[in-house]
């Protein structure tokens, strides 16, 4: 039973974190007070009864974690880890401050922020990471809670969200919807229409609640059932007020997103009754359990490949990830349902309670691997280098949220032959170098891939492997190393007059000009480059120096932001680019311009003009003309369009 | 009622489907018979009763439209076209090869394919386009049609298109659903679960109707009920097999986009009754209806601004949109819920009949631009430039649809302040230079934003417009024009010691560093490069030449494929560049390196060392420094990391 003093302490809490939410928007100037507001009793009730958190200990394997989905409400955020005892008053009017760890939204620059959120809709299929590692891989009892607003839940993602925890009966996942009936310039889709978001859920297989958002004692009662369920998630839809509590404020239009002007603020903590203080001690969790053991690790045993025979890398990622899946009991794979060919498949069947199937969900692949890393988990989620794109907004802010992610791309480029253009990724490497803080690696055979994959393991940050549909040769014996940030001179001679870098696919199309070039006595270098970013800055200004400049760029991939600017930015430099001290360059690049169509992959490179053909004519037509003489500093050329 | 006869033409025809997709797929040595197969009687009903399209002219302003969401399928529709006599069986047996219109996947090479799919779960949102366009601006009794697949309702984008259709009670769209059980590795998620279909589609708005997808009389029915409900969209969920027709096909694992050997291929076309050659005559529309009146074009009258004013380029946007609405009625405005910032809000209220809330559904947002530009409307779709890569993969399959829509992304990079890196789109300019035939623009000022806006309108294929968040100075007159692949040079002396190059808010800091610089004695130009892609080769060309090859790109932006990578381009050279002769390059890229936080504009830019003080720094202590001669050709620094 809720006593009258839980009950008083849980309104005194409520108003007071509107009252400091209220506070930290006006003195930071803007932010979102009402959006706050909204969402304070049935956080209140959250902290004071339900939230099983050790603060001082923020990565407690059984701690409940919290997603703030609606990013914008930070000021509630932050004014409850104030009511925790974890952040001053004093810094909490540090919100919005440059410097200050109380960004608009919130980061993990905070040590119980797992994750950024901020960009609506990605909270919930982050939590549906987070809960899918509590059931399934720590087989722990804590529970994840979301808060989400209404207005986000117009988001696919949000629904890829509801599909999944639904599939996967995650009952340790907890969904509060604060349906306070406006949006950011109007009603939302859906108003204060709590049964059509119920019936939604229901649909999916959650357990919906609906209540009076500012009614405590339906607050507990729902978090109380929310709990108590075994056999699917719960959602709390809260019809709620936006300023509930302020007369002037509550259920208005015109107040999203902005703060109280001080005068107007005095007037209004006063209706709220004043500033508080209150201090909550948060429960922790209840046991010091530890997350389920998942394997012995195993001596890493990479597969070996034998030179000259011919394997896609696709396959070799399959391969080396279920060596890696032996050596890292807690590597992970996920695959958007096109597992056989991506060949994420070969690890499912191994290790079937390490993988999860996301369907044919990329947003919620991507989210789901944030969460899973969240616990400690190394993820690795698969699909086609092309479907990638639809998760690009996850990726950008896995970035902010600074996740540990493997995103494998597979059937990059045109050289996937007959399917077409819309399965062709060709933006990918432009996509993933514009991320921050991303490393992006593109193998060019069987052996280099499984070492990549081998490191990719070890490396923070958001890593992105692209991977080839067709079979290759293998170049490389299997004892060679392929540190990141490197390359491979796999020819070279002392009179280059020509270097040709590619990747992948285009590595071979380089090789078969080599041998074409050296029937008729020219002889080119070829330059592997294996890792597009960071990429082996010295070794291309050697190449540059000693080919007299000439450098032949080829890349299955749109002629921009891919492998050709990655190489002109080793030219131009990056902060940790030594200044190329060389002859005069002149570089050609050679890249996807023309929509695609389909055909045999042969025609499709050769249709691009990225094949052997078109590098030997850029060779020797090209590099091999004279420019007038100390004019030309970069002098790039490319075949006639 | 249906005759006995007409029940024999759609078996007949139904079978005739199911043969030639599989002749064509063996013929092409891959491709997606069975997929086909499951669908192929729903197709035979269809094109023999319902649909209402003339295929002598397929912009029939009354003709139904058929998106095969589930493009892989393609092969059926190829059939399709067989059948009502457009392709010959001679065409048919071209499929996927090098050169044929009949693409792995369907796209608009086909003068009957309005929008290219095979990116899953985009057929559908895309199908929300267009059905707005015909009940809200067409007013013209037209059906959209779209044939899903099972596997492709796990995309969120699917579920977007559910709640805006039923938002916006879109009596004229019709989905099929083609529930044959199997995706491409294994079981779907729902199975034949039909009614758990029907329970999620009804939850969102829709008429369900659950039919066995081969029984012809039930696909006849479910049709007639769908033309005929006018208060909500309907889906039709049809059991299927995968593979129907043969038995060592039918609801057969393992079978997913394999074609059949040539000695399989006989005995299953003579399990199917052999090869037909029917004709259908299929209905043409039977109204020669024109599409509503949007109201009579006006003189354009674009908004102006007194040089020295302050104001965002959004804010500029906005007015510009509304002139552009009076000048061109079928320009459309579409938002995703933030048109308050954005300034979509002023077209909203001065055109509430031409425009359209997305809520925060970017993928929805965008799919329902290229709907709507199949109808040959001008869409205009705004968010914040960062959300805009929720949307990646659908700008991607909008130019393989070779979609003419125009995309603004407001709040461009850390210039926005307070809110945080959730909210900066520190990304989009290399998102979509990498997108096929795309247009970047950039403006700086409210004259020149409204200048583009204009243009923007007339222009074909993927426009990107990229607005700023904060007030800037109106620096151009009115009168001065903005060509698209145009420069302007605003500060030049005959003796610049370098170019600073920059773009929207970077431009005006660039400004105060000339004004710092020459109180010192130091004249640099001044380049305001607002055409990113295409970029102005030749201004760029004629400033290195007179400044000694010294240039400083600055830009609010990840390092990465944005603005620098532009400029490096354009000497490195493109198709069309000419050879740049000029003094040897020294190249400064100022751009994003650090993950931002919280804090004002001014103190963000400067952190980020894209600000004036970073400009007078690069063109002081890095430009003004001797380098050893005769050796750099492309030597560029950064300030320290």
């Amino acid at each position: 039973m809720t006593t009258q003093e839980q009950l008083h302490q849980w309104h005194e809490l409520g108003q007071q974190l509107r009252v400091d939410s209220i506070r930290a928007t006006t003195v930071a100037g803007s932010g979102h007070p009402t959006s706050s507001m909204s969402a304070a009793d049935l956080m209140a009730v959250l902290l004071c009864k339900y939230l099983r958190y050790d603060f001082d200990n923020p990565h407690h394997p059984n701690s409940d974690r919290l997603i703030f989905s609606k990013g914008h409400a930070a000021p509630l955020l932050y004014s409850m880890y104030k009511a925790a005892g974890v952040i001053s008053d004093e810094e909490l009017q540090l919100l919005r401050h440059f410097g200050s760890r109380l960004e608009g939204h919130p980061t993990p620059i905070l040590p119980w922020v797992d994750v950024a959120t901020g960009s609506l809709g990605q909270g919930l299929p982050i939590g549906v990471g987070i809960a899918l590692a509590g059931k399934y891989l720590d087989q722990l009892p804590y529970h994840t809670w979301v808060l989400l607003g209404d207005s986000e839940t117009a988001e696919g993602s949000v629904w890829e969200a509801f599909d999944h925890a639904g599939h996967y009966t995650l009952d340790n996942l907890i969904a509060i919807i604060d349906v306070n009936r406006l949006g950011q310039r109007g009603q939302t889709e859906l108003g204060w229409n709590t049964q059509a978001y119920a019936n939604r859920a229901r649909a999916f297989g959650w357990q919906a609640i609906e209540i009076d958002g500012h009614n405590l004692i339906e607050i507990d009662q729902a978090y109380s059932a929310a709990v108590a369920v075994n056999d699917r998630p719960t959602v709390v839809i809260a019809r709620t007020k936006k300023g509930k509590g302020v007369a002037s404020l509550e259920d208005l239009g015109g107040w999203h997103g902005k703060a109280l002007k001080p005068d107007k603020e005095e007037q209004v903590i006063a209706e709220l009754g004043g500033t508080r203080h209150l201090i909550i001690s948060v429960d922790k969790p209840e046991e010091q359990g530890q997350p389920a053991s998942l394997g012995v690790a195993q001596p890493l045993r990479l597969p070996i490949y034998n030179k000259g025979t011919k394997l896609a890398t696709r396959r070799a990622y399959g391969d080396a990830l279920v060596a890696l899946g032996a050596a890292q009991p807690n590597v992970i794979a996920l695959d958007a349902e096109v597992s056989n060919s991506t060949y994420a498949e070969d690890f499912a069947e191994i290790y079937p309670e390490r993988y999860f199937e996301m369907y044919i969900a990329e947003q919620q692949m991507v989210a789901a691997a944030v969460g899973l890393q969240v616990r400690k988990y190394k993820p690795f989620a698969s699909t086609f280098a092309a479907f990638l794109t639809r998760a690009y907004d996850f990726v950008r802010m896995a970035a902010v949220s600074r996740a540990n992610i493997k995103l494998v791309g597979s059937h990059g480029g045109v050289s996937i032959g007959q399917d077409g253009a819309s399965q062709m990724g060709l933006e990918d490497l432009a996509a993933f170098r514009a991320v921050w803080s991303s490393i992006v690696l593109y193998p060019s055979d069987a052996n280099q891939t499984a070492k990549l994959v081998a490191q990719m393991s070890n490396l923070d940050g958001i890593v992105y492997l692209r991977t080839t549909r067709e079979s290759t040769p293998v170049i490389y014996d299997y004892h060679e190393e392929f540190p990141i940030g490197g390359s491979k001179v796999i020819r070279s001679s002392d009179c280059d007059c020509a270097a040709v870098i590619g990747a992948g696919i285009t590595l071979h199309e380089a090789l078969k000009a080599y041998d074409r070039l050296k029937n008729e006595g020219i002889t080119v270098r070829v330059i592997d480059a294996y890792s597009i970013k960071p990429i082996d800055v010295r070794t291309l200004h050697q190449a540059a120096r000693d080919c007299n400049g000439n450098l032949v760029v080829v890349e299955d991939h749109w002629i921009e932001g891919g492998l050709g600017a990655a190489v002109l930015d080793a030219f131009a430099g990056t902060s940790n680019t030594p200044i190329y001290n060389g002859s005069q360059l002149r570089l050609v690049k050679l890249a996807v311009r023309d929509m695609p169509s389909s055909g045999t992959p042969q025609e499709l490179l050769h249709a691009a003009k990225i094949d052997a053909d078109a590098i030997v004519e850029a060779v020797k037509s090209k590099l091999t003309s004279s420019l007038p003489k100390g004019e030309g500093v970069l002098n790039c050329y490319y075949p006639e369009g």
